[in-house]
């Protein structure tokens, strides 16, 4: 995939195409990303809330995912909007505000992901320059539509807003956290994002992004649910973070070697 | 596991109880080794030679392993044997030597790895003394026997010194690379560890180990190898690389939600 | 100290048996952590405030401190309450939070550190637990009181406020800073933390903390302070900073050589 | 440069003698920093909005440019005034903060650079009373004179507010970011930070700042508009970012290889 | 530049073509690596002798290099053939060994950087055969035409066993080190890289190859001594290192700076 | 202490003033060496056999020394001499080599660190350049003076081969492993540095030193061992490692504050 398919995401994903998968990515390493991308995943995120990159880390993840061929967006931590312009700097293809809870949040979100005169993210996009190859009044006119700013949906407060976060200006999508929506519902008694309730929430979102024409993205536990959450209507999900996937590739290779030994 | 558990590897391995399951790790991050050593393995090992590590990342990657209750071996590049006693400081359980071809070599590197008499290993294992809580005089005297050192036999030099390499003292066991063997064999025309060919080699290198009182370790492509591995008799198999494991989960899991997707 | 030990601090300095002493570092390394653990500490706290860690580094220091069998705390930037959680999830015991000078700084401090319905800590604790060996349900439902959120009082506004700070749902107990307080009480004049008139206002917040149920932190200059601030009450004291306690080993060190070579 | 040397930077810049030059660093390597710092600079700005820095490597850096005999300064992420106040316990002589577009920001940034009376900055200068060798009380009641807060103008708001921040305590000077003023002039159509139109600005606000008795300083694309902004009155510039340094020393010795080749 | 025209560099620089000029990095950090090499070099050299790379830092700079079309080389420390391996398995497109003094060190050299029947390269190129896309088969078999192996020329004993280096199987190509060589035909009195002497040395060097049929790389102090060698018939040559650029694009852009400024 | 002053260390060690005390640090943590080379240390060792630098810490760790004052020596890996090379480029004042034990060893030794005609130290003193503000033509002529290279005694073979090693042109002292001797002495069976046994090798080794017009440095225990070490005539010596000085510090620390607090 080259430069120019890497930055042709942000027009795939507002597209409704649909049926893209991604993978999630807590290891702060830069070599993960790459054998990772190696997969049939049309995007990567890298996870700075709950995961353990830094911006140094993922700068180089960045740019180890683009050697993939593959797009790469960032979740940065609660309310780390300046890190946001930075992952934007580095070559990230979108960004994904986690606890966007209210209009005002996504204004501040939106503030720090676009140029002028959408919002005040500020010039210096030294490596974006490199890596997608264009010349800076070029980026600097294209940049708004060519990345992509993702305001999480997971509480109570947000649900209530949703309609305001979508109506933002620079608001591209909205991403669904199942696992904190499903505490929030339950007053924090169980974490349970799979249940019929949960996925009541999930259509209803689908449905407001349709009628926003927004994007609307979600987080899956395994590949099975990710393919459920696709056929709900959701443009973008994921199958499963990085150490599930490892840890049940790790799992069933022990279990047919037990298995396998136990037979003799 | 505790301490004490991760301390009686070598004690497990030399049983001859066989059925040992290792992860193998090359990926550089010591939260990666924390995450898989949550896996139903009974070490870990850290490949210096063809992943990423180095003596920093490994010493506190090997913290990582024992904190998940798991010994930490780590094979260190051709011929570094200077490693190998620096990652034995750090705690590590076990050394893998590649590209073990003679007598010679098994020396130089029983030598870095066992204290005198048997070699001359240097003294400062602070780490180590962290990690076991023993006291420096039980581990000047313990540590030869509560660490492997363990020769890799992986050319066609090496098989004819095989029965030399077991002889040598301060080697605890031997470490088959098929891969390698595959190509020696060939004289660089395949690379196919899983052959017939290969198979005789193996079995013939399990008997002489048995000869000698040595263990025998080898590297299996996948769950399905190890398991054939471990019925051939080796005492300790890899499943499968760190990436192996990851790819493979992560392509389950697209898949899974590719079919399901389609299937609406 | 196993995993089970590490997890019952909480409880240990909830309950008033008072007398825990605690390192505190601001070396960011996390070998440097394990040596430091190895002595009679209860606890060890990272500085992330006047410290150089950062939260990659802080991730695997804090699996440091627990592999050598201490809870290891945290002490974030002033105001980066996305650390806080981010922290919580990589196996911090607590969280330390400098300047809460109000009521709604300290409501800010506790939503970021404490699950719903206390607070919105958002779910993500995979190297948590990996650490405490818990299920989810269960972490999710155990984790606010696993873990403590701890105010810094140490500014005239603090101390006016303290009363209501206590009061917040979700702060678990207070640290004092004596030193930014002897700059607050002195305007800026002199940095002076074991003087009479600090001691006033350290002997009032242990008496406020009392009549709060809330436990009582504070740092100490040295060994001898932190013995005379356990004397006070104070449940949790820090006898010396890092550089302070390895400044005075060296120091020492140097001494005894001067002093023997001089006397030949 | 002796560390005095150093620690008279805050005087110089203060002094209105001019003509201060800096190198500009993006790229978060110590010894790059150690490297360029050898040239005829008067200072070092360590970029963390737009650049790759975080504490940890900022910290060092910082020493590494001390090393060869050069202030070094930090340039914050947008916002990140815990940042502000670590970079000076690790020894940067000023810190530039971008985006200061109120008074209020601008108040903001002051508490986080100035102890008290002026601000509210924390004790812990561990590294800096190293590295200028200061006792605790002379650094304390020393260090808001000796260590300069610029608040950076680069945006319309700014402009408005800028009479109004310059007299804000514990401001000590600005820094005008052009490209990012010329995309708010042009409503995000342009980046053209050297045109008449931004010059006029920039007269204005070396106008303003000898009206408020406080120092100037700008970014300037590469030596030559450099000089022709210290002839304008500013007090303190850059001359090209370190990659356009960097850069524009490679092509000009490839273009001499290929023009000397050609000769042949 | 598609990875298809990076790994044909190895035919490029056996061809004869000519003229090509390659960048060369001392500085650890895989950022600077991408930010030079948007400049029109035909490679990129890491050195890990003289500057400052570990096997780690090099693996994710050989990527950033890669992402921004480029082949990268890396010089190894002296002896250190095991990093020569790690380097290939890495991606690189080529290894510069320094102080092959004789043919035995030739062939260790080789029997690192081939595989069987030429050497005795182990297998393992996990992120090699990410980078180029190869199957596994394929990769074995074409590795050592797409790679290069080249032996640096730099002391009195090297000249004398040249022709012996340059007929050792796996050996590609030479790189001349004219400060080394200096020094030797000195005897440690002066380090003078671009005299008649050297030149004699130089010229005698590239017949040698043309005989042998191996291409021929050099050192140049600077662009227009590049441009001398590139005259005198070198295939591949360094234009300045990374110092030596950075440092002449800050002295040219303060130069201009302070003379536009004096003219005021 | 200015560069100057820092340069001159070889001089001083040289001149068999004597007294002269080092820290020893195995913490791979540039900020840890600035904070420990601020007590009364003459010099700083880095070690890499049993500590855990690499050579990039340690030539960030070399720099952190050098800005404190002290010049800063560092221990390689058994038999790494390219290593030894790197760290003197970096800035190094001096290099220990562990385990030399014939002449052979000494003169591969001896060939890494002195330039022609003495050695084949191979020329690129980037950063030790910027270090030494030396002229390349003067660094080439005097850096074989103005650094050291200490080759360790610490084997039986290594006692039975010392006046050879001593001969060697180019070794300028040697450093004595009195826990290696003891280990060695005792054929495995204890680990006792501070014995008479010990004491007497210790004497005969200063005596051949003064023979041989070369000084001597030893490891002590702790402070008290190094007076005594002081008294012997060792012209160099060590009083605990880092961790020693760090533990017994914080060990006392403790101590106090329990003893104050069981007072009450
Ligand atoms: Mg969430
Ligand atoms: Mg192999
Ligand atoms: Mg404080
Ligand atoms: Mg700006
Ligand atoms: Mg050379
Ligand atoms: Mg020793």
């Amino acid at each position: 995939m080259s430069g120019g398919t890497i930055d042709s995401f942000a027009q795939r994903i507002r597209s409704s195409e649909g049926g893209l998968i991604s993978a999630w990515i807590g290891i702060p390493d830069p070599l993960f990303v790459n054998h990772l991308a190696q997969e049939a995943f049309d995007a990567v995120v890298l996870d700075m809330q709950h995961g353990v990159w830094d911006l140094g880390s993922a700068a180089v993840g960045i740019g180890q995912g683009r050697l993939a061929g593959k797009p790469v967006l960032a979740r940065i931590p609660v309310g780390d909007f300046a890190a946001a312009s930075r992952l934007l700097d580095a070559g990230a293809s979108g960004i994904i505000a986690p606890m966007i809870n209210s209009a005002s949040d996504a204004v501040a979100f939106a503030k720090a992901t676009k140029y002028p005169p959408v919002g005040e993210r500020s010039w210096g996009p030294t490596l974006a320059l490199n890596h997608t190859g264009l010349p800076a009044a070029e980026y600097l006119t294209t940049a708004n539509d060519a990345t992509v700013a993702i305001a999480m949906i997971e509480t109570r407060a947000a649900l209530d807003a949703a309609d305001e976060i979508m109506r933002v200006d620079g608001i591209d999508g909205i991403f669904v956290g199942p696992s904190d929506l499903s505490i929030a519902l339950s007053q924090g008694a169980t974490v349970a994002p799979d249940t019929p309730e949960v996925d009541g929430v999930l259509k209803h979102l689908v449905a407001r992004c349709r009628a926003h024409n927004k994007f609307a993205c979600v987080f899956g536990s395994n590949g099975e649910r990710a393919g459920e959450l696709l056929k709900m209507g959701f443009d973008f999900v994921i199958a499963g973070a990085d150490t599930q996937q490892l840890r049940s590739g790790a799992a069933s290779a022990i279990a047919a070697a037990r298995r396998i030994h136990a037979s003799s």
